[in-house]
């Protein structure tokens, strides 16, 4: 036998999301079925209400479901300094380590000419706008450490110069805990290369 | 800065699915939102339509949109053959199995008196009945192998013995391509104890 058509349906929606195969999808529908059918109707709504209210801030284009997003918006933040990002998720992940207390860009993803994103596709005019418009004395490009991700910082950091700009780069080196036995060539290489004076 | 109402909503309604916290439910939402607001649509959709369109099966007690689900109404399964299990999980995995051509009953869960179920809560004289009123020959007792799933299915024997049906126990033992060394010793005195003659 096979799951009636409904049961069916919804094990194959659950399957879009990130990260769920088959068995954790018929898992969860079942769940949801058998236990928590109002968490179920709940969802359905935070799912329909959020892919029709959220849209992309129109000045630092992070997520966000009003026209300017509430960092944007926000007087106490810095606006001298900004903070040039791939995605909505790495402003989630700069602002919850905290103690950033500048503005975002976000781009639209990296340079990646195969694949077709070019400066165009990815919003560096639109970047670049944004510099000039306003108060920004430095650029931090924190774009991914991926071949493409520096060859975007570079890009950018090409574009900025001339205008005066200053272009800083996020550190890239052993992380916090990391152990050096366990870290991979590359990151050690950087990390030696940038190593900075104490005392 | 914390997530706009809209995206936190979205994200706590993800983390009603088993199995999903706070990490995970970030990591969808933020996919959804940025790639796939169509499947968030769909997905809003099945969840909804599922939780008010599936229902019980009369019957077997199986999760099912119609009155009676397609196993119960289908001609060929064998009537004198009725598989108890705990839970309609259970019947989607015997049926994925496959083999098993007779019919279920679906108990709601196993007895458990310090959890307050009984016979009644867990639909035992419904089973007796539903056996009553059919040609079964054979009661299968697929619950558990835990000590409420075993007081469940002695339990049952007990009620169905002196009316003259036959009852069973599936096989409990060590599973195909298990190794013995690394078998608990519950399930390997359980495999000696109910070892079968072979040639």
């Amino acid at each position: 036998m096979s799951f009636s058509p409904l049961i069916r349906h919804l094990i194959d929606a659950l399957r879009g999301l990130p990260g769920v195969g088959p068995k954790t999808a018929q898992r969860m529908a079942l769940h949801l079925l058998e236990r928590d059918r109002d968490v179920a109707r709940h969802l359905a709504g935070a799912l329909a209400t959020a892919m029709d209210g959220v849209g992309y801030c129109s000045r630092c284009r992070t997520l966000s479901e009003n026209d300017i997003c509430a960092i944007c918006a926000d007087p106490r933040r810095d606006a001298t300094l900004l903070c040039v990002l791939q995605s909505p998720a790495d402003v989630w992940a700069v602002e919850q380590a905290g103690g950033f207390t500048g503005r975002y860009f976000v781009l639209k993803g990296q340079l990646s000419p195969i694949d077709g994103m070019g400066p165009e596709e990815i919003g560096i005019p639109a970047l670049l706008e944004a510099v000039e418009r306003s108060d920004v004395a430095e650029v931090i490009l924190a774009t991914n450490p991926t071949v493409e991700g520096e060859a975007t910082a570079h890009y950018i950091a090409s574009m900025l110069k001339p205008r005066g700009i200053k272009v800083s780069r996020i550190a890239h080196g052993v992380p916090l805990g990391g152990e050096l036995e366990y870290i991979d060539g590359g990151t050690l290489a950087h990390a030696l290369a940038g190593r900075t004076p104490i005392l």
